[in-house]
């Protein structure tokens, strides 16, 4: 049986909605979306404690548990619209980064087989590598797009002697063919890292970047046209990584790059790219809490960044839908 | 005697101002205004501690508190201008929310009628009950409008089984009579609450609400320009729960609600809509602080959300009135 | 329904036990113990957040939630010798007082008269009245001794205008006839609190009390000894305010005072005593917690508490029992 | 005018005793006993920030402020039974030591010359050497013996150029003549400072010390009664650095020293020496808070210090006295 | 030998550049900019800790210190470009700001008359009024102009009885004619200090201020051409207070003040004007951290304002060079 | 070149004495002692972070590091009187927890069969394993007795299906025979794990345990002396676990358990050890810091235990030799 419940802390699941186990594809058969936690750190090369990421983002919200979170903004209730599942945490033990992001992948696939979309909650970004991949296992290499929001590129080669860890995902992801670089679109970056060389190898792969002096002088609603209008057609994986936002929005980081996004520029963004592509996966990670509940902004933030992903889906198919606000 | 001192913590008045009895009028017959203090975190339904609030506000300034405070946009010295008191605290059980919420309304309503504008310093948000009904029963029931800033539309009818609580307050407002629907207006809304019911209710109410996109999308300045057209002439009274703020800039406080307002933005807005209505009343609410002086930015910017009011009063009535900046 | 799960957080059962309802008395018609939590700090006088006890308590271990814990010092494994449930909280409103008290009292009589010995999570010290009362109602008012492990003696009359709150529940267990003075005995009092009046009326009731300057001068063990030959026979309840620690050991309390007791000491005495009397109820209050899970000392402290007394249980009828460590 | 209330922080007494003015006898003629605030930090070579002891100090009680503190253990209320008054503090800019120093020495001097017994609220333990002088130029250089209770023996010569500091007031002391190093003792040292050099200083002037393993093997009783042995007759002045405590009791220092004391050890023993001696001074330094009210455990023992001092004076000329607990 | 090496923390230099002596020219012959520590809060009027700026700024990155950071938005490696090297800290007592002020002046005078440009992390306001004046005494009295970063204008008189202390800086260097009136820019002014009185004192000097409210109306890039445009030609010193960041971007500060700029203009400005103007020295000052390496967002911050400076600086002389980003 | 300096943070040595390259024994040919960082958290089953052991450590002294440390206790300066160096961190990624522990093995084998005697900062307690087995190798297998202070046994077989991790290296030195279970000694245990199968597992092994409350009952002088009659003549090997310590005196660890040890009782046992038994080598793991400096209590008492075994350590050697403190 693989459904382990929380890996680290309490078994419950995200805002109320049903459990299932993930190998038991009978336990979900009519899922929409499924949730699966990723307690990983292995792969951090700062601070580590994203393992408890699923932990704190399952408890981060102050309502009751209900299974019923409707939209204001959007006017649809997506655990009720949308028939959401979680199946717990998949094991992975931190000093085993390469069984863990084996293990990983295989839950993934299999959610994805199962007709499911996967919302993983990290964990570090490493995670990025088997989320997407399982994903593409089902739906083609080289056939799903990828929107990363991000401080960082994430296309490092090697690091600390291993190429698993969270500086080198979407390098694995291109090198193995699971995504095309010319559908790689990275949103958020800025700073220092990584460097010319690095950025020669993005750009012989096609790979696009909007920078945060994008975001600043175009705004986010002209950043995420241009964005969507370049993944163009097709499935699309979104990953959201935490530190796009400036450390003030989310100062639970273990890497975190001043000038970042606001809050409330990125829940839009991520709902409106939910709302519009053919949303295949998603993952939102390094959530590095260091509070629990509401007391914490950091999970607090991630619970709805996965939120608005949701209402977004369940907008796209919604009868009542209209221009999103 | 009426006058208490600070429930919690220390006997001092807010910046230095002089320190008066509520219950005897005659200790501030020339009050233009009347700090008062409402310790209750009775009504709480997430993390409790806003009973500390006054006290936290009051001691957050990193200056002498010395009764003075010259606005460098405005160019008036609000606690020079005007005659301002401080009551201190109403006495106010947590235990006991029903005569918390009587006595609170009994000390509002005594300001109000011997002449005085009262400034109340939260508590949780159960106190706009008392607040608003407190001024209404002296500038007349239906007559006094009110702007509110919160993520939360607070118009919940029962929570915990009972009808007083910080989720309520505008419901009871309502259905009273002391605030009509149409002259109630919301400013900040975002996220999941309440649901769709409530939003009818509000709707059958003719409750107008702006929610964060449209601050995002619009501006400050035309976002309080549509409010102030839409409350018109008349009194109006003014609450603000911190949480309308995004938790970056508000930590503080029991239920965060990520993508909100910029304390930038806030403080102009509340000084704005001060220099320009017939302000009758005001309260700040919901700051649970965790450190005290300058180390806590939610009381502080608590602090200056009262201090803006203050100036947005003094400037209203000032010979050297200008457009404000 | 009465089981309502976990008010506060997620509804989870300590350390992984069973759960029940405590309202239906056929849910745990074996039950040896009975796991409730009390979600309440209206009762509070100084800092609140004690709501969060049970929710923190249950989440404090480090260890899988596997109902099982075997004494490394005793050789009992109190969760498989001993048949031990969780209800989940006791719904309780803050802002209503004497509600909340009340429908405790009833819960603990419910699980008390269905054979089960009670063991509550509070929740402030409000809670020791029903608690005490509602197992008294059960073994016979006045036949219940009472050992209280305290800073404080809690033997105050009215507080903020009320009889029901953290600083009375003594007395008013003293005053109802539920608990017999002569049969009350204090552990831990030291300080400044309650003044020479209180003393005396605890005299008259000819209530015992041992202060710090007992447990330093001749220890634990004798000082435990003491107590246990003055309650003599017949049934115990057992409270432990965990401000009887030092602030060292315990910081998250509301009103801490320095100079009290160790962990060490602590954790062995409740243990000693649950091996010895008839335990027939339990509490361990005023946990303010701080952050969650190992990281937070207080619960942590709290929790142990719990197994101490549990484990003391199940060693008092284990077949193995020998002299206690 | 003398009189400055808080320098840091809001303008309040020690538990709500009454206010007065160093600089005006007359405003406490019949004074027993004077509190004052030394919020001065210039002089330390690590964390700074005890200029907001007295602060946090005035503001850890978690009971009223109503001038009433009746002793569990020895059943008096020094806040009755002696007359004390709180002047504030002595304005200190930590940017000039020299003038700092030499300005609280002259408040300590007058009022010791008045009569009152000065009990000084530190700041940094710079403080000592104005304040011990301030007493000796009373009662006579050489007269005035020391117990000085700390992990450190701070009698360093020089630091960072300047003969003030922290770690130097004993030094200084002892040269000027204010105090005689045979009537000098410390306890509660341990660790590595200072060094031989200083050590051997040290025994020329025939400076006694107990260290840590001393109250280890022999107990805080047997200690004390040595200390006292060893002093002798005449008047003692009592410094008490807060380090003394281990950093498990006392975290908020600025040079915390592992295998301390524990505060029930402290507050007994300063309390024993009050009740004992001709005390005619007493300062408490070092304490660093980080938190308000009785959230911070290191104001908060630091209070209970000066409030065991005071009542051990309160004791010592009780109608009532007995042995102390 | 004058290099101390880190006053406060370990001997470590800026993201791992060469070590030298400012005191000895020959071991920075080739310099192109200096890192020098000014680790002073003697003229703290709140909280003090900025001592630990230096440290804290030095071990804020989570990448490797390999003396290498390639900006991703100006493609110029500063560290590589330039010549940059690290003196470690002026060795500073807190406790005599005095003789401090004297010894940093020297220090930046030696620095600049050795052909580098001073970049100091300090510490608290007090060192502009040396660090202006080091740089001047080598470029001319009344030669070098001022952009100032501060929600405050620092032209304060005396404060605490002295001339040398944090609110005070631009009133020494105008009164000594080190700057002059009509070429100091302020930017990000906001709140309520100083008064009408100084603000009449900063007119009569023909002193500029851009308010907040002029960052929000204009954007910063209008606000930025305009002040480059105001200060003209000729040698240029920038001064950043972190308290010019709002609270939420710069929490660890003394004196900090609601509704500030966010980190994404602030750190672009500056890289804007480094760019630009003929860049003759900068500091940042104000970060009182309170948790290392990037746990702690404002030294983060501020070691960001550090860098892009220093990118800027590179990109004026790079070959590469076109519009800025 | 193995020289690494340190893997996170400042590449600094501890207390300042000389650094060296640990593969190259030719930079450490005089060394007494090895100062070596095992900077690795991916064994750790509850919250990670250990890996910032080493260098919190190294920074948490608050004097100078000047390479000198006279103990008051014995009046030795261990880092002058012995030959003391630091060869950094061994470079170790936590997401590969095979490869590091090889690693870690072969460093410490290199250092011991120099000549040096390595004292390892860890990390999670997984580094005993490689760091007695590097002892171990050049002493020979079965012949390096252990002391162990801890809650936990760490006696576990396999935990998230590896073998390597922090329950389980003494389980692996036992089985392979690099250490004897007869020489094997624990010292602190307490709680509630390992189950009876491990403990029954231990017995037939011949481990002997002292528990709390044998520290309790006897006294630390006691239990130490018996420890040391029980290991005997021969090469030892000393590890400590700071969760060996009540959660007040350590709480920056992982798996805190409640009811431990004093810092006083330790400190003076480690040194007391170091100064009887022939101690080839030493650790001190589970340091999980969340400050920097002296503003950590854990790293600190940490270091304190490193500095007190170099102390036991130069006694042992010292002409001035006498009975310990």
């Amino acid at each position: 049986m693989a459904r382990y419940g929380a890996q680290f802390g309490p078994d419950i699941t995200f805002l109320g909605v049903a459990p299932c186990d993930w190998a038991n594809p009978e336990t979900y058969a009519d899922a929409d979306v499924m949730i699966l936690g990723a307690p990983f750190d292995g792969g951090t090369t700062n601070r580590p404690g994203t393992r408890f990421g699923p932990q704190y983002i399952r408890q981060s919200c102050y309502l009751t548990p209900n299974g019923s979170r409707p939209s204001l903004a959007l006017r649809v209730d997506a655990l009720r619209d949308l028939k959401v599942y979680d199946a717990g945490d998949v094991m992975m033990y931190s000093g085993d980064a390469e069984r863990s992001v084996r293990d990983l992948q295989h839950a993934v696939y299999t959610v994805t087989a199962a007709g499911a979309i996967p919302l993983i909650l990290g964990g570090d970004h490493t995670i990025a590598w088997p989320d997407h991949t399982g994903v593409a296992r089902q739906h083609g290499f080289g056939k799903v797009s990828m929107i990363h929001f991000d401080a960082h590129a994430d296309t490092g080669d090697i690091h600390l002697g291993s190429l698993v860890g969270h500086g080198t995902p979407m390098r694995r992801l291109i090198e193995s063919g699971a995504l095309r670089g010319d559908r790689f679109l990275q949103l958020g970056l800025r700073g220092y890292w990584p460097d010319e060389e690095v950025f020669a190898w993005q750009a012989e792969r096609g790979i696009t970047s909007f920078f945060m002096h994008d975001v600043r002088d175009l705004g986010i609603r002209e950043v995420t046209t241009r964005a969507l209008a370049h993944v163009g057609e097709g499935p699309v994986y979104v990953t959201v990584d935490v530190d796009v936002l400036d450390p003030a929005f989310a100062p639970g980081t273990g890497t975190p790059e001043p000038g970042g996004m606001t809050s409330l520029d990125l829940l839009w963004a991520v709902r409106e790219i939910a709302a519009t592509v053919e949303l295949v996966g998603a993952d939102v990670v390094e959530v590095l809490p260091t509070a629990i509940g509401s007391a914490d902004i950091t999970a607090l933030v991630a619970e709805r960044v996965v939120r608005e992903i949701l209402t977004g889906l369940a907008f796209r198919t919604s009868p009542a839908r209209t221009a999103t606000a």
